[in-house]
């Protein structure tokens, strides 16, 4: 029996609607059996007193599904169903009560030292309002738009990317050889699915554990070799693995701030030309040197042809903002396009075009000097700080970027401190984590970033950090 | 010697750069050699009448990179390079004149009926310019902007895209089981990862070729079983191996476009529960029904919680959107959100704001409807010009989507058909791309997209293909 609710108030269904769901009702609850012949679509409409073409459309959307069949000149009849419908829907394991992880983790935090966070002052709204707007009434954009985009990412964003490149960062290479892609980890993935499986990469340690989840995701057998003041020294590494890819920040080592000098970047060239190694410079930082310019990047006195570049936007926009770059070596940028010809581009085109015209417009570089203003001005307030503690800690040397490492002058126990310093509202993070062989960090460090907190609001930070941390000194004495 | 210019015309070196450029090109060049001492800086700036701090700057930023040391009270030394520093640049492999790809591949198309383009009126620009904008101006923005947002995506746009499923699909979902993605491949490689190394995995023959890419990418195996007229059945495949997954496109199908009618799609759940296996279902298109109300989804009846949801906005916004998400299981929600807890998202996040008020708003459903309408038509306008034709040439019914396939009555060379039509400015597509064993492929197929073609372009472009195509005809008589 067919109910029609006719009133056409809020939540009304469509009367061929409510057909085709209370036979489709039906025949799950078995009310209806299989073979059996329903009502043709003629008696059934003066039955409900509908038009002849409602009960078509719910016939003909249950026969589309496959509830019910037309045979030839006998009308519609009802089809079989496995029986296995009637089944009772499995314990149900997830948790619906489960808060988002968005909701979780809201801890006590007055001051959040991450170095993955920025103020919220930091975005150029205002410039990249502009410039989007203007990039969606761009004419040529239409075109573009609409259709599938090259694996590559736009041409017009490889053209400036090359020319800031050049200017900037000494790197002189064809648009060809930049690939735009969703960030780090992706440009990794890439590199680690074109070179293939289980290759033998060499870290930095201590160095970027999302690098190495990659890494190990791909299954690459991980060496590292342990950084002095001066970065990596290839020289003293002795494997007898033949390395694949080594994986280097020379320009600002992740995380301990020193710059590779000249010639050990010869060093690590030379390495890699004679072992048939690709090196990997993650270059993720580099335009943030606030008292000194840019060290050009490895990229730009790679003769052998034997270095990635890796680069991002996420520093200077935003770290949510998902926009970064592969530079290819030129031997094998023909090979990799082969490679990934049947990939699609995971790169919005609209944000790729309006970056080009930040990039373009040199709205870029105004921001990498605003940069550069503001995180100076918190880093000196920090070294400040620091300065009039009773423990004489010290602020790693070096200093660009958005973060540092403080030292302390004895071994602390890293998890009490950070706990210390969580009691008083400040999140600061262990050094344990960037090493492969935790037992091989040294004690004395933690490591602080100043994206997240405003230059007014350090000088309170510092002396929450004073009232947890100065305890070391009355136990020492 | 160095010579400094002082001009501050175009182009002005500041006057540090210029020092620190010629000293350090002295000491790659040998005219200064390792441990030589160099001038110090206060005879310097006397030499040059520059300020002591130009050159201090100067020496700062060679010290920095590695080409001299200061020594304690005995000045500034050349540092020694490597040798290898001398080393001509390896022949270049890499084709400078090679123009770019975008530049490539312009043959003399005029009308390209591909699927997976747009024509460019399609953009709903004015629509997405409004939410873009009003995304950019909400105030929660801007803090979860400056943040690095979670791997999952925004929870905004997860529980937009939740109600949006119940309301037009009838699937069920927590926002916590939504991962948004950078398109369909991103979320089969994702899935792929979770899955494992080297599972089995089960196709429908034809079936999506990118889809397939990412399965042999993950060095899966691919087996296929040929869909009937009905879809995919599974109870015809016979196969030793356990199968781990099944892509499948129960909705329309791809390329062939059936639908899956209830009993065999109960039969697919049946099989993976008893099987362990997963289904995954990609709805690519399935809001773009324009005879009928969309089929329900397969996983809204997905009663053993074996069904992985993929849907993608590419269709609907535009294929370069690159926005995308997957719908897991409840079963392994939580499993695939720590497995993945060291990965970055890749979207862009205020896309993902933008697009949740696209979906909140209401926009979405209408220019859902506003798609349909103009497909509806376009197929159409091709149908009747099909009908004209001497050759009795029939397009696949059950169309809903953006592409047809046109049935020749007779086995046609594809490959002979498409130079035909291109011969007269008409890009058309084999089918021979979606099957797996290119044997199993009927010769009578062509495939014919008409999201990329106007309707007031279509008579024209018919009128061509008949030029092209009659031909045949005559041939045969």
């Amino acid at each position: 029996m067919i109910n029609l609710n006719k009133n056409k108030g809020d939540g009304h269904q469509p009367l061929y609607e409510q057909i085709y769901n209370q036979i489709k009702l039906d025949i799950i609850n078995g009310y209806l059996s299989p073979n059996e012949r329903i009502l043709g679509t003629r008696t059934l409409a003066r039955m409900l007193d509908v038009s002849r073409n409602t009960v078509d459309r719910a016939y003909l959307q249950l026969t589309l599904e496959g509830y019910i069949e037309s045979r030839k000149n006998a009308g519609f009849y009802v089809l079989e169903l496995p029986k296995v419908f009637y089944t009772e829907r499995k314990q149900i394991l997830f948790d619906k009560r489960k808060i988002d992880e968005e909701l979780l983790n809201r801890e006590n935090i007055i001051y959040d030292l991450t170095n993955s966070s920025h103020t919220s002052n930091l975005f150029p709204k205002k410039e990249w309002k502009r410039h989007y707007i203007a990039a969606l009434d761009q004419l040529e954009l239409a075109e573009k738009l609409s259709s599938l985009q090259l694996f590559q990412g736009d041409i017009a964003l490889r053209k400036e990317i090359s020319r800031y490149l050049e200017r900037i960062r000494g790197v002189v290479c064809h648009p060809r050889q930049i690939i735009i892609t969703s960030g780090l980890q992706q440009s990794l993935d890439y590199l680690c699915q074109f070179l293939g499986k289980s290759k033998n990469v060499l870290m930095e340690e201590p160095s970027y554990p999302k690098a190495r989840e990659i890494f190990v995701k791909n299954s690459w057998n991980i060496s590292t070799e342990k950084v002095d003041n001066k970065g990596l020294d290839i020289c003293n590494f002795s494997n007898e693995i033949n390395i694949d890819m080594i994986y280097t920040t020379p320009s600002h080592q992740f995380p301990l701030g020193m710059i590779m000098p000249i010639s050990r970047r010869q060093k690590l060239l030379e390495f890699a030309e004679q072992n048939d190694s690709f090196i990997i410079e993650d270059d993720y930082d580099s335009e943030l040197r606030y008292y000194e310019k840019p060290v050009p990047a490895l990229k730009s006195i790679d003769y052998p042809d034997r270095v990635i570049y890796l680069g991002t936007f996420s520093k200077i926009l935003s770290p949510s903002f998902r926009m970064s770059y592969i530079v290819l070596p030129e031997q094998f940028t023909e090979d990799f396009l082969e490679r990934f010809k049947m990939h699609n581009s995971t790169v919005n085109l609209i944000n790729q075009i309006a970056l080009a015209n930040v990039l373009s417009s040199g709205d870029y570089d105004r921001l990498v000097r605003k940069m550069n203003h503001i995180f100076k001005k918190r880093y000196e307030a920090f070294q400040n700080g620091f300065d009039s503690f009773k423990v004489p800690i010290k602020v790693s040397h070096n200093v660009s970027g958005q973060y540092f490492l403080v030292n302390f002058p004895t071994k602390i126990n890293q998890y009490e401190m950070i706990k210390r310093a969580l009691d008083v509202g400040v999140k600061v993070y262990d050094t344990m984590q960037f090493w492969q062989e935790e037992a091989e960090c040294p004690h004395e460090h933690l490591f602080l970033g100043f994206s997240k907190i405003e230059l007014e609001n350090i000088p309170d930070c510092i002396e929450r950090l004073k009232k947890a941390w100065d305890i070391i000194e009355i136990e020492k004495s």
